[in-house]
């Protein structure tokens, strides 16, 4: 059976996304360099279906945590801003053709029929809780590994359950200061094993076991 | 000329302390795990005049950490506990011998003669911020490094000032969820460049240079 995963791009400060966010601002007020050092990975262009870019240590990090996946689970503010997550004209922020090409868990409290996208990708809405919507990602991953994409609050979430195996921490050297910040609201009992450290060229990748 | 250096402990959380730090718990409440990894180290023992202990690329960074110094810079709450500081029997936390060999500069708003102690190390009591701590330092270092010894506070205030050269973090994979944070209150300017990223077995080191 597959593992558990989540990727976090976490500023050095602790912050996965800076305060106000917005539906053109969907990381807040941060400062570019947390997200420019990823469009500019051939890994990332790839799983977004583009082509080309920088090769190298970061490169092939993100290209590995995009592979072997066989569900996504979200929480509704990654999957849209809160005032058109009850719209069924919103199909979510990346267009006809999502980069996920496999079933992706929405945590949501607002019933809504499963949404088939191009490319592979089907969006399904859990009203009930953490617990179930990891059932339901289990039954369509099979053997494959289920991400836990965020935003940081659901993989906190899903870190207290004690339902993560293994954390990637991809280590951005800026602050942002203010706005949601990982591992909030867990307590000392997590503990954390380190399997690996990459240093890439503006980013260090750590990646945890998690301790049950 | 040397550089000006910090070298902190930090949890996976951010934090280099927990909440409730005493006399009797300078690090207040924190899993035993924050500490244990490095008293386990042949380069700590050595730091502190110890023997033997655990070789690796953990023990490396911290015998490296503690070489070519001139002088530190600390705050008082390092020096010892609020209600010591202005005691003129308290000597710090170290015993006669403490574990310097250098001069070592104490932030502090408590005027106080210069205390010489056994193997080289005089405190120095300094009233007048951090500028003053940094230009009594550098008198003291020659061409030798500075180390920003901490607490956080102190880093912090030196990072925000553009005073610090490299930022070393020792990442302890665990969770303290409550006390005191580094890169506090200083806003999105300030920029690092990871340098170096060394995973230790139970710890990643990485290391940046400041941008100013």
């Amino acid at each position: 059976m597959g593992i558990v995963r989540a990727h976090m791009m976490i500023s050095v400060d602790g912050f996965t996304a800076g305060a106000n966010m917005t539906q053109s601002k969907p990381f807040g007020d941060i400062p570019p360099e947390f997200l420019s050092w990823v469009f500019k990975l051939e890994g990332f262009h790839e799983i977004t279906g583009g082509t080309g870019g920088e090769t190298g240590p970061s490169s092939d990090v993100i290209r590995e945590s995009g592979q072997n996946l066989g569900a996504t689970i979200m929480g509704r503010k990654m999957f849209g801003p809160d005032d058109r997550i009850g719209d069924a004209s919103w199909k979510g922020w990346w267009g006809d053709n999502p980069p996920y090409h496999h079933d992706v868990i929405v945590l949501t409290h607002h019933p809504r029929e499963p949404l088939a996208m191009d490319g592979g990708t089907t969006f399904y809405f859990v009203t009930e809780g953490i617990e179930e919507a990891m059932r339901r990602a289990r039954e369509s991953a099979g053997d494959r590994d289920i991400r836990i994409g965020g935003g940081a609050s659901v993989v906190n979430q899903y870190l207290a359950a004690g339902l993560i195996d293994e954390l990637e921490l991809q280590v951005v050297p800026v602050l942002i200061g203010s706005g949601t910040r990982l591992f909030e609201g867990i307590g000392q009992e997590l503990k954390l094993e380190p399997i690996r450290a990459v240093p890439g060229r503006e980013v260090t990748h750590i990646k945890y076991r998690v301790l049950k």
